[in-house]
């Protein structure tokens, strides 16, 4: 069976956007992109919560990367959350100085673009599409493991509840920036609230009060797969580099501040910057508070995947996971003395995970846009028109999260191997094009106080670009075996396929370029040819507009395919006296379109410098099944005739009653868009 | 991501008919239909291997059947056995009066329609197409079992043996009738002379040499599931009675002779009544003589669905069930005296099942060619041309055989509960329809002796018609909860989808008819609309057979959807001097699309009395992932424009270098066309 596509696509694209109207609310137009630009205290929930909420899974995976070291791999949390402190701080330095000097909002993409070239440029690009589908994926499924330390009926469902979180960011996302900041704000600052309570509540028990808190996990053993507690030397080593690795998904998110300044409410730069520096120290003290409070209540968790499991105090071997770090520190800190504080916490942190996968669905379409912009992706991806670009940037990156989390069954501890690789390459080609942009800038500027400001700049740029390189390095040695290979993979391939694009739309324009050499001769004389299958009021009305157009020449054509057919159409061609004549095509093979192409050749063949227009009556009708029961024929021919040279091809449209109603449809939409 | 029809679906037409060409072969023109027309020693194998085959399994089914009775049930197999004989005898009679009055092959489906209103006709259509996809099933799933007895290690895989099967029936269909006959008839004879000799030498043995011949199920006794080896009264007749209507199944097929007519070599009619009387006499021939030959050697078969089961002479159940009656006389006539005639009358009986499921592939694309000429299925699948028409209902064939097998797991016993219901209605309908059709035309007959042949007629399609009649209800009460009622339902289905289609064709027809009231009136002006997006080659070639037209009027039209963009086409506009004037419509929602509609429905509004004629610029390119890249908005664009009335809507083709090729492939074709 053919696939039709005129009529057709269009009740799809009815029926789609009558949906998504409904879904997606009211379109907003060049001049109403001022209403969406983000106060502080709304950029900061937006753009602030995918870092903010890495400090819920990040300690996570910390502990559970240590776990194969034994009990004695938890004793190295500490360190590692500093190392990881430690580079929280550098690279908000660093972007500081970005979002001021790159208000526009490119991103790393941009810095890396204008001060390595495009290919590094290509490089982030791929690594942060990359990413932003990992974002997803990881901060959503890592909100279905806090879901479940309330509600426990969801084990087993993990990732369908996953998917269906995912499906809902989307429609809520297809309706624009400015509702979801919005709504968005609460939960965070709930989350921010909680967060810092439960860390000071608990400090406080500790240390002022000096109760013995205790997690639930205290009095479990970790033992390793193969029975063995501790383990050392280069083993340990790569241990501690994974679990380092894996804390500094807590990064992650940091990037979205440089990529979203246009959004904020000016002066956009100092604001960015401002919500930078408070998104960095939040996180250095929520990530630091976690891991200290953990270390004192004892918490310990275990790598399902690799099977590192517990031994309780009766020797018995306990082989699922604990709750989340999160999870257990409210339940130790809030249950025996304000036990709804264990509920906000844990929702909270549920909400702000899901909300971290937000700021993916405002940075890739946004992303995707520029790159279009610049050629590397399709065209359509560029123009914002009624949200259609930007629907599919959400809808792609909304599949690729749903796919990735149904493939690693929605852990966090399977996904995280993929994650982060792609940030650092992104933050170590950002900040080196930031190193690079400074020292061009040194050579052009005079005055000293200004000079110094950049030399500052430069140094902070440079110890970031130095630190994130590292911190690639020891990301893809320490993981890439264990996924991060599959993250590279997924970047290279996206990265061919935008040069490849951008390569072909080069080559279309130099190809397609008006040059004095061109071709400007007016054709000498039109054909006209009609092709007539039935006579009737579509063919009637064919006729008419094709004599309207005075070509030099009209003949109707048909094909003969049946010959009761034929003679019927003869018959009544006579009777309606159109005043030009009919040509019946023998067909041997009893098919329409080849005879009828070979006629157009001949026709073309004989007047090689005339142009042969084509009249094809075509049936509109409302219904996609009514579609398959039409114009079958018209598109097949239509389509072959496009690769003949010297032809242009007419459809004459012909209005069948059921389209009707979709006419009226259309009106009014246009007239409600006009009186807007 | 919007799907993109035009180029792309050329590329697509154009990489299937290329495979095609190479699976199917050289097309066969009109004049060349004559070649494939069949001598009688082609048409006995192409069409009666159904009917043959059907031998096969529908002994099989009457044990498997009778076994839910315990071992009392089989004493009743040869007298269903006797029974089926006889329904076959007077079907075959029936039908040979049938070919003789309707050699023009529309079988009962024609007959039906003429003589009792074209409601009883699809009625016939619609059991006729349930029943071609069971006898693709059906057959397939028996000639799987009979493969088993030689390759047990299929064992499991069935079903998706079987769908193996169908994919290679479904190739070598492609390639036409001819060619199938002369690849199949070898192996129907090879199984019509070995099944005769194998029940030949089994009954000499053991008649004329007295030998005991004892199957290898002999000494097994078969329990039912509640244990008891006998039951009696009403349960007793249901059985027999499912045990009659599933050995029913060894008429299917006997209809497509009457519905091969035209393929016969001439005379027609009369080779067609031969062929129709060989198949009856081989039939009854080899059913009786299987039932008897399976009673002397003792086959048992239990039923594995419904839990009938064996008792060995240990007293050990065995749950699994033998293998095909076939198989076990085989072995038992052959394997101790001439081992080879075992492996070739396996081989014979496997091969002529599928051979029995290609009749369903001649029958499946002649009858849907001849609904969608009548108007019941969609125009496309009328015209032979290329063979596409019959492809697609070979493909759908197939796939509709494929979900069945897939979903009964190519099991005959649960298939069988949906088939023959279909065939007896076609049986029943028909031989009506002969009935009325002897008694319309004995209204106009004079001639006594011809008169004497009209009544004899009549008198043979009466005793089959109630003959048939009493089957089919017998059919349907014995099964109907057994799975028949799903064959009814998918028939109701087709019936009611076959009446809205040509309802459907019959209303546009209706509205689109001209009549003395009809609109002819020429428009007086043509307004003609250039869509400009970038000033390059294919706009200069719009603009140059735009010209050639000579519109009353001609407006370059660009939407400003990004400014620089814009500013970048006025210039190149005004550098070019086209000589007619751009007009820049504003977009403020950064689309193409609404702006320009709104743009040609106001020009219509303004000027009622003219046609407006939009003259978009069109990218060819070679490959589909091209076409994803460009053309996007112009796709949108006409669709749109096709839902204004007074709106033609001309496509200017620029091939760009990347469709050259195809180009070429596309001339070679129509050249080696030319000169086949």
């Amino acid at each position: 069976m053919t696939f039709v596509p005129n009529r057709s696509t269009l009740s799809l694209v009815n029926v789609i956007s009558a949906v998504k109207r409904m879904v997606v609310g009211r379109r907003l137009s060049n001049t109403q992109m001022g209403e969406t630009l983000l106060p502080k205290r709304l950029a900061l929930p937006v753009f602030a919560s995918d870092a903010l909420s890495s400090v819920a899974y990040a300690p996570d995976e910390i502990l559970i990367t240590l776990s194969l070291a034994g009990m004695a791999g938890f004793l190295f949390s500490w360190e590692i959350g500093l190392a990881v402190a430690v580079v929280v701080a550098v690279v908000v330095a660093s972007y500081r100085q970005t979002v001021h000097a790159y208000p526009s909002g490119g991103g790393d993409y941009e810095v890396a673009r204008e001060n390595l070239g495009s290919n590094a440029g290509l490089t982030v690009a791929s690594a942060l599409m990359v990413d932003y589908v990992l974002t997803v994926a990881v901060s959503v499924s890592a909100g279905v493991i806090n879901a479940k330390a309330m509600a426990p009926f969801l084990a087993g469902y993990e990732a369908w509840t996953a998917v269906g979180v995912i499906v809902f960011l989307t429609l809520v996302n297809l309706r624009g920036t400015r509702d979801s900041g919005a709504a968005f704000a609460i939960p965070t600052y709930v989350f921010m609230v909680s967060m810092l309570s439960m860390l000071a509540i608990g400090l406080f028990r500790i240390f002022a009060m000096g109760q013995n808190l205790q997690s639930e996990t205290a009095d479990l053993i970790v033992v390793r797969p193969d029975g063995a507690q501790e383990i050392a030397g280069w083993a340990l080593v790569a241990i501690l580099a994974r679990a380092f690795s894996s804390g500094c998904a807590a990064l992650t998110g940091v990037e979205a501040i440089s990529n979203g300044v246009p959004s904020f409410k000016p002066p956009k730069s100092r604001n960015a910057a401002t919500v930078l520096a408070m998104l960095g120290a939040l996180a250095i003290t929520m990530l630091v508070g976690i891991i200290l409070l953990a270390n004192l209540t004892k918490v310990h968790l275990i790598d399902e995947l690799t099977g590192t499991h517990y031994v309780d105090q009766d020797g018995n071997t306990i082989h699922s996971a604990a709750t989340t770090v999160t999870g257990q520190l409210a339940r130790v800190v809030f249950m025996d003395w304000f036990e709804p504080g264990f509920y906000i916490m844990v929702t909270a942190t549920m909400l702000i995970l899901f909300l971290a996968a937000n700021t993916a669905f405002n940075g890739f379409p946004s992303l995707a846009s520029i790159l279009a912009k610049d050629g590397y992706l399709p065209r359509q991806l560029h123009t914002r028109g009624d949200r259609l670009a930007y629907s599919n940037g959400i809808v792609m990156l909304s599949l690729g999260a749903i796919v990735l989390v149904l493939a690693f069954n929605a852990s966090v501890t399977a996904l995280i191997q993929l994650y982060v690789v792609g940030v650092f390459i992104s933050f170590t080609l950002g900040q080196m094009g930031m190193v690079r942009h400074w020292s061009t800038k040194l050579g052009t500027e005079n005055d000293p106080m200004e000079r110094r400001r950049i030399v500052r700049s430069r140094l902070i740029n440079f110890v970031g670009a130095v630190l994130t390189g590292v911190v690639l390095v020891v990301v893809l040695v320490s993981k890439f075996t264990h996924g991060a290979y599959l993250a590279v993979v997924l970047m290279a391939l996206i990265f061919v396929v935008m040069l490849a694009i951008s390569k072909h739309y080069s080559a279309v324009e130099r190809e397609l370029a008006l040059t004095p050499d061109s071709d400007r001769a007016l054709p000498s004389r039109v054909r006209g040819v009609i092709l007539v299958q039935r006579v009737n009021l579509p063919t009637s009305k064919a006729i008419a507009f094709a004599r309207a157009t005075r070509p030099t020449t009209l003949t109707a054509v048909t094909v003969a395919v049946d010959d009761d057919e034929v003679d019927q159409v003869l018959d009544e061609w006579e009777a309606e006296d159109f005043g030009i004549p009919l040509k019946v095509i023998a067909s041997p093979y009893r098919e329409i379109t080849g005879p009828f192409i070979r006629y157009v050749s001949q026709l073309r063949t004989e007047n090689p410098r005339d142009v042969v227009s084509v009249y094809i009556p075509e049936y509109v009708v409302g219904h996609w099944w009514e579609q398959l029961l039409h114009n079958q024929t018209a598109l097949l021919i239509r389509t072959r005739l496009h690769f003949m040279q010297s032809v242009m091809v007419t459809s004459v449209p012909y209005q069948l009653r059921s389209s009707g109603r979709r006419k009226d449809q259309t009106k009014r939409v246009s007239e409600a868009r006009v009186r807007r």
